[in-house]
């Protein structure tokens, strides 16, 4: 026999590192509202609600914006299964754990991934990935990571897509930990494929990637000789579900209590307007960049490219990276996060996304890290 | 610019269709918990504690046992992405939807899908996977839905993983309808492989999928020649971060808040006792089959292999199924299902799942049709 457990009540933290950020209190009280059907007319309408608060989010008219009902890799997996066919040459930037993973998934496609590869905390070099497309004409497509969470750099989304267009390439993005939080058009930039993740710059739970597809996008994967190696995350079928009109297909089942939530943080979003979302986020970051300067703490990243809502703090030398890290939690209630990949040991992650970007949370942190580090 | 909507507020519905089933109140507050990291030690402890809460609900020790973080329709890809791989001959038997959908899973996976197939509404016929599975010795799993959630049928799980274990076969079994409604030993019975939902017989929000791997689909995949098709779904990586001890690797944001949500629902089966449980779904449904007796309305399945927690209720000659369906919905806030393929229109679903299993339901759902339909 099992044990017997208790109801578990979660202590209050305050999260700053790579996400899940804090979420919105409006937003959990959204996600605590009554279950409905996944068929509701009343659930549909709240559907068609998501997908063009969506299109506002990511600065797109495409038709194909929703959520995949799974969190960010599984976001990322979509892309890559309905837009990766055997035999496909694609050129993936990496400059972080995220464009790893990128290849990973184009190679368990069948497909073939080309890397580019630039060093964690440096941005991916355009010249390089000119060169590489020069040189592989037929490639299919590039992708990379606008946001890199693992290393704090934002890569230059616009120059990568005009790149990506000018070689007759689909563009794939990345933008997990930028959407909300960073400039994003995806029309204007003409990006092809996007996902993202709920539970950063959004403020809202995790579990939920928002997804968008060009027109360009979906006659790919009109055209594809295969079928998607995935049932789950075809595109056709899930667009069944979540199409235009009030007829929906079943396909899953909805999570409908996330959906709620993911209206809620997007409500939230459009109310404070995207261009002010981003101003806040690029302010908050400079107060945090000034106070650690104070403390005589400095930022791996280089100014020109230093992603606002994710700070990479190089530890100092002699400082005992998970002590400190478990100070910050168990003392301070402060969440911060450890290097990822080549970066562990070496850096904290300290971000500030969605309604955790606010000069309280920067004061906080700055305050408990001094005293921690003295 | 996008429309301005205002925050959600969804109808208070009783839902007696197929899933989603009412949720419990208590596991609605669960959910709204403040958000906590994925890595913190405090979520870690409760991941712990769900694997042993969803080992009881599974009557299992299998160490392999935690929810995918995607609803059930990925956690039956998970199963066959990790233990199908190109060539391999896979039996399965159909006898509704989602064995079709199984189907689906094993071509993608590049397997060879032999079909045992049976009427929508007639159980598999344990000896049609007798012959097929002995004039295929080389078959290297047999799988089959446990409870047919789009025909209301139980197979008889314990009889078939019986042959599969006479063939030296797998066992892969959809529970997604049957989990914590009928009685499921996944370690008696010997499963393989198991995978359920949510948001059925456990009265949690949708969007979870707790699945079960024995030892010896573990070995399986150990040996496997190929890699995973899925990165998010391969249960090697998905194991670095719900495996045993403290330490867990990064893998996936868990939707942590669900996960407070699956913990509460568990904690309040292993309140009722499990096989409490299986009789009170079993209990209601005779009182809702009585009720609809004389209402004058007959039941599609026979007795004999009937599901408790899904009834096929055969709609009358002259009656309007979405006509009804819409007045139950609109005038009594009462949500049934329609039938769904070969069923459409020729029968309801009338769902007593979970806290949705009571007598106050049942005579709801009687008094409301019984207006409706004179």
């Amino acid at each position: 026999m099992t044990q017997s457990f208790t109801s578990f009540i979660p202590p209050t933290r305050v999260l700053m590192g790579p996400g899940p950020s804090d979420v919105y209190p409006k937003v959990l009280e959204a996600l605590a509202r009554p279950t409905i059907g996944h068929l509701d007319p009343k659930f549909v309408d709240l559907m068609d609600q998501v997908k063009q608060l969506l299109q506002y989010a990511f600065q797109t008219d495409n038709a194909l914006t929703m959520p995949i009902s799974a969190p960010g890799s599984a976001g990322m997996e979509s892309v890559f299964v309905n837009l990766v066919e055997p035999g496909d040459k694609i050129v993936v930037c990496q400059n972080g754990v995220f464009g790893g993973r990128m290849q990973q998934n184009v190679e368990r496609c069948g497909g073939i991934a080309i890397m580019v590869q630039d060093d964690f905390g440096k941005p991916t070099d355009l010249n390089k990935v000119r060169e590489v497309l020069l040189a592989n004409p037929d490639a299919k497509a590039l992708a990379f990571v606008h946001a890199e969470t693992s290393t704090g750099v934002l890569n230059d989304a616009k120059a990568l897509c005009q790149i990506a267009k000018e070689f007759d390439c689909l563009s794939i993005v990345d933008a997990v930990t930028s959407l909300g939080g960073s400039e994003l058009q995806v029309d204007k930039w003409e990006i092809d494929a996007i996902y993202s993740g709920t539970q950063k710059c959004l403020s809202c739970i995790p579990g939920l990637s928002p997804v968008s597809f060009s027109e360009k996008a979906i006659a790919v994967i009109k055209q594809r000789k295969h079928p998607v190696q995935s049932w789950f995350l075809d595109m056709d079928l899930v667009m069944g579900y979540w199409g235009q009109g009030t007829k929906r297909a079943y396909h899953h089942t909805a999570p409908v209590n996330s959906i709620y939530a993911l209206h809620e943080s997007l409500l939230i979003l459009q109310e404070e307007g995207l261009q002010n979302a981003w101003q806040r986020h690029f302010k908050n970051h400079i107060s945090l960049k000034n106070g650690l300067d104070k403390l005589g703490l400095s930022l791996l990243v280089d100014e020109k490219y230093r992603l606002p809502q994710l700070n990479m703090v190089l530890i100092p030398n002699g400082v005992d990276d998970a002590l400190v890290r478990n100070r910050l939690l168990t003392e301070f209630n402060l969440e911060i996060g450890a290097g990822l990949g080549s970066l562990a040991g070496k850096v904290w992650r300290i971000g500030l996304m969605g309604c955790g970007s606010s000069q309280k949370n920067v004061d906080y942190c700055l305050s408990s890290l001094e005293t921690v580090l003295n």
